[in-house]
């Protein structure tokens, strides 16, 4: 999508260790016009496919989503990573490695809120190694749902994530995707 | 707001212990149709104001505000609960009380974008003893930007931090203010 491309290179910040900074659009500060637009090119994307939900993982991924959803037409559900794991039996978990803070996140979604009647677009905002995604993905599992696919900002292609992710059959729509950052200069696919 | 206090009178679960669920709508599953009447709701309250950012903290007042941006015309900034305190001279700090989890969370936001031009309006989808939002505040102090006000979903207002807010001066518009709730039984103000 070349309006995210074109924003990524005025706005973005490439920094040491295949960090790219979007903070000032896209995960910190918010641009909801740009995430309407988003929004609409996932629409043009699944046309067709009965998405009849949107599943999310907090926090970022929520502005995104909740934006996206209003051209859908359809409600949001976000996972909720929890310090409070003893929910049991009224909750679908997994467990979500972060590689930004280190560990292990325990990640829930509330089992009335996924269903096996359930289309789901998965959304977020960064696809690098794929660890939130396949999450969404098991928590979607656990309760019948079906994946349509998910709509990912930003991919960074040279990361393992979105290659595993397709692998397992699921459509993924990145709307920039990135082959390469090297020494401050960053290139797309 | 008639079509919210509807809505919590039909979906809304009211616990023990003071608990107001409202998580088929408003804070896990989102219903993102209620939240642009909500943030078209606000966009006549503040009429004339000149709000040029949205201020939230995360999670679930992402979605909300995201959304109430679009009516805006304005971009969302939200805090981060912050487990990397380390990120000296670039953030504005400060510690929220968590009531759900127990302890305090770091609660912090870049420099870069909370600007002494700006002029807030914080977003929240609850206040009942006020400590996000006093949070928010305090952020937006350091900054010296300007609160022109705060647009909450549900008050308690039962409980003290709507009157700590407003004796600060700081204007609270809240869509449902409920007054009492007992023995699963909720009377609005």
């Amino acid at each position: 999508m070349k309006e995210l491309e074109e924003r990524i290179l005025r706005d973005g910040i490439v920094e040491d260790g295949d960090v790219l900074k979007v903070d000032s659009f896209l995960n910190h500060q918010m641009d909801v016009e740009l995430f309407r637009a988003m929004g609409k090119e996932w629409v043009r994307l699944f046309d067709g496919e009965g998405i009849n939900k949107i599943f999310t993982i907090e926090a970022s991924g929520i502005g995104i989503a909740c934006v996206a959803a209003l051209e859908f037409g359809v409600p949001v559900v976000f996972a909720k990573k929890s310090r409070t794991r003893n929910i049991a039996g009224e909750v679908y978990h997994t467990e979500v490695p972060s590689f930004t803070h280190g560990g292990v996140s325990d990640v829930i979604v509330s089992k009335r809120f996924l269903l096996p009647s359930d289309r789901l677009l998965l959304i977020d905002d960064f696809l690098a190694n794929g660890a939130a995604l396949e999450g969404l993905i098991g928590l979607a599992e656990q309760a019948g749902a079906t994946v349509v696919g998910a709509g990912i900002a930003v991919e960074k292609a040279f990361q393992p994530g979105g290659e595993r992710i397709r692998a397992k059959g699921v459509r993924v729509e990145s709307l920039a995707r990135i082959k390469s950052m090297t020494s401050g200069q960053l290139e797309f696919c």
